[in-house]
């Protein structure tokens, strides 16, 4: 590990909270879900205590047809997380802002000019978490009637991410001259359509906008099957993901930069963030008693279901206080089948005991305790390779990000793992990734 | 006309300014175009003075390949219009925000989301300017060789705006309950799935968020031609037209109204406001040397290639100082092409002279005067019913808003004919415009 190596942090952020159960709970404001001031503050909380970005998942339909188990869920996929951002973005000064929009039904066009959109307006500060739509349920919405097979949808993501590169690549560095004197608006010589024919898109270019204050905005993926990995070994600067075990997440880590390495970019290229959700207190006993009482207002059902839609499995049709069955074909979440079959098997547990582990963070490894104890396992995990850094899962919210920023935060600076301020103005500047190189096209052509 | 029937002011706004050579003028920030505080500073100006809304056009790719020449023209469809109006969101109160965007190449589920979050994130302020796209260029943006024919986008449009606003609709009114005590949510038997299956789309729904604080955003149109009118009738509200003669806007405003009522729609439901370029200062002689200044910085060979493009014919084949070519087959702006030969036609212009005169606001009428000249000619228009307001175009910006808001604004309160405060919060109430009723579906199924 170098010197000074620095954790990085995430605000995973999610209505009213990541437990299934948040909204339920008599702390919560539930219709702070549908309420800008509510992000607003969020944003402000997270970029106080220096997080490096906050960040949005996100996916493009309801869960599941409207019913009355389904009413019991609020619908945390609410806003556009990019239109929400853009609102953020005047809002805060430093904090990074990282969306999700998925790769499947939107054109690369439309994505490339959205996202350096907000780059521009936000003076650095976008990232694209670039993900596929993996349910039906979004494919109905866009004139399928069932999702594209997972592989398919990789080759297809892979080419999508090289059009958009190649689009943010269209203006070089200095094109964009304003210059009055000589009537050039801009330089034509450094200009580039990209002409991009492939498999699956066919675009002209160029962007009608200049390069970004960050080259382009941060790229980030959340893929951990073996064809996330290797999408994101070729393009992502951080990767999200769900790990149970500090063992399994360490070989994930060095999987992840030795992939990245064979792809001829630095290992340090790309960064590691698992989502952890933290029940932190003063006390353990009060930490506990939060995770107890959301625990507690979880409907079974809900949490049968929840887990099934991430398994791509339908537990339902198999007995509760039996075995988790094994693995089965998914063209949805591969990785996150994976995982629970391997917790559940490690653990012993049926499908019970699995749903009531699950279900709290969504497979997302989960903490309860003190702000030390907290600090120690992140410095742990941290220390030990089996992460960059985290992105944090607040329970409820505000309240579990405000307790994290309160309580850690200082503990982790405390210890040199943290900033106590930022350095620099972009989203780049704070992971320390390196501006992207000019693409090829650009200086071929001149 | 009713008592107290009061003109609607729209500021439209393009980059530093609306004239082609805004930019080269020595009063012009050329920088600012690509900076959000330009923005802001004009939304404020135009909130200020109690305009309806603020407008951004726009178009998906640059005009034409970079060239020498193209250079000349700043890029003045910079930013995505709708994530630029959600950052001005939280920087304003009361203004409408309207944004267009292509129905040709975003699926109609991303549309409706989008502006769904816009109009919740703005507390009930935005408006949807619903246009085809028209050019090769963007067509070649989005995996064609050339754009759709005339009918055909007008006929998926219309099948796009009904699939928009089931999505709008799929949430009944109160559907949205976040009742922690019954752990509801929302309730189900409200939330509705559209199941759209037409000619272009196929579309299951619901949306994931509840109906707007309008009940769905202001829908808005801006085509002229038969296929536009049909269906601005159908469906707009408000409608943006280019009209040069006071007749001639009379006339399309009779038809659309009448049109309207044909469609079972009140004719006050459909609000026409023309663009008008108002060269405004405190004597005429400063108006005019601003409109010259700004007419002599005209390259003709940019001119010659605007109103090409705006007609869909290539007029660097004729004699410059000879007639406009007869109409021409377009499946680009049919409503524009006629408006420029009709001009020319009344007033005996060749090529050359037809460019400089429709140069300057693309077609819009300019008016050059004194504050009180500016205010008779629009009073004119709109007690005389050819306009129910008007699309201000800033010759330069911010100045040309500015000036507009300082001096002719007061004028026409002082006249009585624009509001001195505004009455309401959403942009629906700004303009007097009624709520959309619940989709026949929701009501069908209760």
């Amino acid at each position: 590990m170098a010197r000074d190596r620095q954790m990085r942090l995430g605000a995973f952020l999610m209505g009213v909270g990541h437990h299934v159960s948040a909204w339920l709970h008599p702390s919560a404001n539930p219709r702070a879900l549908t309420d800008l001031r509510h992000y607003v503050h969020l944003a402000r909380v997270a970029e106080k205590a220096k997080f490096d970005a906050i960040f949005f998942a996100d996916n493009v339909a309801m869960f599941g047809p409207p019913s009355e188990l389904s009413a019991r869920g609020a619908p945390v996929y609410y806003f556009d997380p990019l239109t929400l951002l853009a609102a953020l973005a005047p809002q805060t000064d430093r904090i990074g802002l990282v969306a999700t929009v998925s790769a499947t039904y939107l054109p690369p066009y439309h994505l490339a000019r959205k996202f350096s959109t907000l780059d521009h307006l936000s003076g650095g500060r976008a990232g694209w978490n670039c993900v596929t739509s993996a349910s039906d349920a979004e494919a109905r919405n866009f004139g399928l009637d069932h999702q594209y097979e997972h592989a398919h949808r990789y080759e297809r993501a892979g080419e999508y991410l090289d059009v958009v590169k190649a689009l943010w690549g269209s203006w070089e560095d200095g094109a964009l001259l304003a210059d009055r004197e000589h009537g050039r608006y801009f330089d034509p010589g450094r200009v580039h359509p990209i002409k991009h024919d492939g498999r699956f898109f066919k675009v002209e270019g160029p962007l009608q906008l200049d390069r970004t204050p960050q080259g382009h905005p941060v790229i980030v993926q959340a893929g951990s099957s073996d064809d996330g990995i290797a999408l994101a070994a070729a393009t992502a600067e951080l990767v999200f993901t769900a790990q149970q075990a500090r063992d399994d997440a360490i070989a994930f880590r060095e999987r992840l930069r030795n992939a990245a390495v064979a792809n001829g970019r630095e290992a340090d290229d790309v960064l590691v963030l698992p989502g952890i959700m933290p029940f932190v207190a003063r006390t353990r006993e009060e930490a506990l008693r939060l995770h107890d009482e959301l625990q507690d207002l979880v409907d079974p059902r809900i949490g049968l279901g929840l887990a099934s839609g991430l398994m791509g499995i339908d537990l339902s049709q198999y007995p509760l206080d039996g075995p988790l069955p094994g693995p089965a074909v998914t063209q949805g979440y591969q990785s996150r089948q994976k995982l629970f079959i391997d917790t559940a098997r490690a653990d012993g547990l049926t499908i019970r005991q699995l749903v009531a582990r699950v279900v709290t963070a969504r497979g997302h490894k989960t903490i309860v305790g003190t702000p030390v104890e907290v600090a120690d396992l992140l410095e742990d995990w941290f220390v030990g390779g089996a992460a960059d850094g985290f992105n944090i899962m607040g329970p409820t919210l505000p309240q579990g990000l405000e307790v994290f920023a309160e309580l850690v935060v200082p503990e982790l600076q405390r210890r040199g793992l943290f900033r106590t301020d930022y350095a620099g103005t972009t989203l780049r500047e704070h992971l320390e990734l390196p501006i992207p190189r000019t693409p090829a096209f650009a200086t071929a052509t001149k």
